[in-house]
């Protein structure tokens, strides 16, 4: 079946996590990703642990759809091979510190000599200008450099980072795009040209309404843990065996919510009449709601309050979201079978689209497992020249 | 200057949060992207404060660079004047719950008929399809169902939510990444298609390695506070004034770092003598590095790290983020002057395209701004129809 991305070429040369990110989302869309590896070692990911079979989990699940080649590009010859792929090529994406490519004598202008149309996408940690480009960037230190960190956590606790990488990821999405803008823009006026995306600009551009918030008012946005600033009760309660989570957004869904829990009550109470009573108040509210919600299950209380129409969910761990009838309806954990490891699920593709839908159609490769044939079909290489 | 997506016509139904920042990243390359919003209210957002002269920030914020048009989706004339607009379009956007385009006689069947080629991109909490379809989804709902909550926050803690409404950013960022897929398969084939895009699916896309870790080693991943799982010392410590973040990520880093904070000692310490014996004992570690460390401030600590090479930053508040340098020397905080707010930082725009740089031209519309050119420009209405 076609795909969306169906006949674009991309020569990856990323490792980790933004870069390899960015290009399963390209490979799961249908493009051609080709991913260069360095001899012997291959993507750091192959490292990481933990391992099934010998094989690295981490780089399984950010690799599928893709196929590798092996090339040392501080090899004069392998870099000849290279840029002849170039040529060959609608998309080059990397993920190094800047300059890297420029002292490997592939930088975008060097490669627009050998291919003008090229869409050359950097995904660094700070970007290819400013003052701060060639300083060494990790998913933490830009979750703490953004401001994210410092409006994430419990009021009386300490600034808190985001359990996933979401800094490399949401930079790793950006550079998706921007590809795409870029590629749509070729399609057009035949024009390609460079992305530059930066870990530190992608998440601040993330941080939702902290930055007006703080030059509109003046005050420095602060953690309030897992409430909603001007919505109560909107938060997460401790229950008999779990948590809850409730979003009782407006004064209809608080009555309901009320009448729902046993506590009628509270709708006569002068203290909570309305959203702004309830939002002023809502430490109190919380004490006297955490009393009731701690009388049954998560489960139980999901239950009533959905009949009573009241927005909830439970607080799921791992073990639990990859069970979701929700998420296995959707395909959101699908099989992959590694010609090693053998099966492993991993995530699914979040982007439906009804006439292109994207597949998980082959596991992550093996290092070079694609060499000849990538060789052959793209440059004519025959199999004992490659 | 011609844009990325200069000629992309995008009819925007839009709401809130994911939606709006979806279209955001589409006019910001260059779209022309025409808000349609209802009589006298308009999008809701537009009662989010804080407000600066009666304008929310929170509106202003993410609808920069679009137009607003008023129409009653309820009204038959108006809706005929949607199909009128949506035959002229290339993708509509909407983040309804599921049904409601359909109640409204306005589905993506209905709306192929009328224009076979458009993109109908939806982005809702659970998708078109699926058992929860029809639930309501806010951001926190969808931060506990995905699992990142029971992965954020301090391990003697309780599960966090992310600061920034992250559940609704990722999947506006999925949805745009998905039209823009569709658009190029559009140009090359000439179909066109639906994009449904969920905050759930997105989410638990984004859980880094958590999913496949759990099935390779059957531990549920848990919350590991700002240290890395498999590297230390890469956390945050109290300084003298703040905090600060570091990333000693191998031994080479190691040693730099202890010669550096003047504890060469702790190199002749076969405790700490590798990374997998650090990481083995972080606790130790983090207790005898925070000692050393809150002897002097964070931007002291911060010189001193970065002569050494170590990677490290501050974990900066929303006030020092507007002020970084490197985020201004990339323009990511930029003026717009708005009709009657008047002047407004936002953040800027974390693509760049080197040939078809995006920018922030203008401000967030008035509601129905725009009616009057809109009606003109795209249907030929002349000023006493519109």
């Amino acid at each position: 079946m076609k795909k969306a991305l169906s006949g674009v070429k991309v020569i990856d040369l990323t490792r980790v996590l933004a870069g390899p990110f960015c290009t399963m989302m390209l490979a799961d869309m249908g493009a051609e990703v080709v991913k260069i590896e360095r001899p012997k070692t291959g993507d750091d990911s192959r490292a990481f642990g933990p391992f099934l079979k010998g094989e690295s989990a981490y780089f399984m699940c950010l690799n599928r759809n893709k196929k590798s080649i092996v090339l040392d590009l501080k090899s004069k010859e392998d870099i000849e091979i290279f840029k002849r792929l170039i040529a060959k090529a609608d998309v080059v994406v990397e993920n190094f510190r800047p300059g890297t490519m420029e002292k490997l004598g592939i930088g975008y202008e060097e490669l627009k000599k050998v291919n003008p149309g090229i869409i050359y996408a950097a995904c660094s940690g700070f970007g290819h200008s400013g003052p701060y480009s060639k300083k060494p960037a990790y998913d933490s230190i830009i979750q703490a450099m953004s401001g994210l960190m410092s409006i994430t956590g419990q009021p009386e606790g300490i600034p808190t980072r985001v359990g996933a990488s979401i800094a490399d990821i949401i930079a790793g999405m950006y550079t998706a795009f921007g590809i795409l803008a870029a590629l749509y823009f070729r399609q057009v006026t035949g024009v390609g040209q460079k992305v530059d995306v930066a870990m530190f600009d992608s998440v601040v551009s993330v941080l939702e309404n902290a930055v007006v918030r703080y030059f509109v008012t003046g005050e420095v946005p602060t953690r309030i843990g897992n409430r909603h600033p001007s919505i109560a009760p909107f938060t997460s309660y401790k229950t008999k065996d779990d948590y809850i989570i409730i979003a009782v957004g407006n004064d209809r869904l608080w009555e309901a919510f009320c009448r729902a829990v046993g506590r009628p009550d509270l709708l006569e109470d002068e203290r909570f009449k309305t959203n702004k009573d309830r939002s002023m108040r809502w430490a109190l509210l919380d004490e006297i709601l955490g009393e009731v919600l701690k009388n049954k299950t998560t489960e139980e209380w999901i239950q009533i309050l959905e009949e009573a129409g009241v927005p909830c969910g439970p607080i799921n761990t791992i073990d639990k979201v990859v069970k979701d009838p929700q998420l296995l309806a959707r395909d959101m954990i699908v099989k992959t079978i590694h010609s090693v490891a053998g099966e492993l699920l991993v995530p699914g593709i979040p982007v439906k689209l009804s006439e292109t839908p994207g597949k998980v159609e082959t596991p992550a490769p093996l290092l070079g497992e694609h060499t000849e044939e990538v060789l052959r079909t793209w440059l004519g290489y025959k199999k004992e020249q490659g």
